[in-house]
């Protein structure tokens, strides 16, 4: 395996209680997980914690030491239930302390706004110690970045901000590119010819989601893989075979 | 605490490369999330994993052995990356064998269909030593049920169909009730009272959910509790918080 080839690996810990009470629809991990494909990386776990210290720390303890990047969402709010840095720094066995640059950023983002900065907006200073900022310019509050771990925000619309503010700033390795090709076909009637073309393409994945819409049955195929040739000439096959079953198929899925 | 405060625990282990690239959407989160919540049953972790059998045996032993049930979704189909059955079998150290009425089912379902049973469908019989099936009138094909293990279809709507079947058969406690009230309020504005509130009624923790519609800053907050008669006290001396710092608020959120 050369330099290039080396797989650069991610975890996202998603920090909620109200994902796991069903009452919100998460965003974050699909979003978290297009980004980091551009940037070479691959999402290979995610978990989903309560609000608790316990739960967090344990769960960047466990990750943080599994992949190369470990990224948070939620819990960097000013209020009570916002114990993100706190659980990070206990898992890192560090102090929490207020980040000069945070405090005059939020300095000046509070100062002509109603109330000033008061302890609770001040609470989003807080960083686990030896910890640097992620610039949000949409709402004062930065993410953080403690070595290989980033804490990002909850509210998807932020969260994407930080994103673009880390983009190209990360190694990563070779993006993992795809094509997909779908159709009203049952997986069942497929399921061997996805597995011999996949087995005649060394380094290709082929993913098969089968989905039920309009009443009715179909799936999409996606191939994986680094190199853009073997990408084309698994996709050729896959699509001869197909028209071999004789079955409709569209590139770019449906 | 008496036997009706018994907490019952579950996990989620979401399984599947197409959530973890970024291509779908997941939608069984909140879907067996709600489910848990009628069943009085608390969603308590969620991890989504590749489609690798190390993986996925690793999470279920993790899992099954913090939680009381352990729900899977996805890889339970006919196609080669399918390997939920067989990640679960070497995970509780089984054979997989071909359950019998399993087998009876898609003969049934496919005696008319174009192609028949072939070997690739009778995948879908295949369940870990020990299991029973939990029924799917969509598409034929069952869950599968081993001890506190639920297998469920990756495809949501056929997960729902499979949840449906499951209703009312789970020993749960008293389920988690919630409140919810807000407003175009900024959180940091409310955090002195959110604190206060939750500290001043036992049992009830509150939840803030800020969000950035409409070009306008906005929170939800959530109160949960198991019962009724202090979420309600909760919810009112909440209210009554907001009023007094003159800031205008929605029952039941926005």
């Amino acid at each position: 395996m050369s330099a290039t080839d080396r797989i650069w690996t991610a975890a996202l810990l998603v920090i909620g209680d109200e994902i796991l009470s069903g009452r919100t629809h998460d965003k974050n991990i699909a979003q978290v997980a297009s980004w980091l494909q551009v940037q070479g990386i691959r999402l290979t776990e995610v978990r989903v914690v309560s609000d608790g210290m316990d739960a967090i720390a344990q769960a960047v303890n466990a990750l943080r030491s599994t992949y190369d990047y470990l990224f948070t969402t939620g819990g960097i709010g000013p209020t009570h239930d916002d114990i993100t840095v706190d659980a990070v720094a206990q898992a890192l066995g560090v102090p929490v302390v207020i980040h000069p640059e945070a405090r005059a950023i939020l300095e000046d983002y509070y100062k002509h706004r109603e109330g000033g900065l008061t302890d609770a907006r001040l609470r989003m200073a807080r960083v686990p110690e030896g910890a640097e900022l992620i610039p949000n310019r949409m709402s004062g509050a930065p993410g953080i970045r403690h070595g290989s771990i980033f804490m990002m925000a909850g509210v998807p619309t932020i969260c994407a901000q930080m994103l673009d503010a880390l983009t190209g700033t990360l190694e990563g390795g070779v993006p993992l590119i795809s094509e997909t090709v779908g159709g009203w076909i049952k997986e069942s009637e497929v399921a061997d010819l996805l597995r011999a073309v996949e087995a005649a393409h060394e380094g290709v994945q082929i993913g098969s989601y089968p989905f039920f819409r309009e009443g009715r049955i179909g799936a999409n195929f996606v191939i994986r893989s680094t190199s853009r040739d073997t990408l084309d000439a698994c996709m050729a096959a896959l699509c001869e075979g197909l028209t071999e079953l004789g079955l409709d198929y569209t590139p770019g899925g449906i």
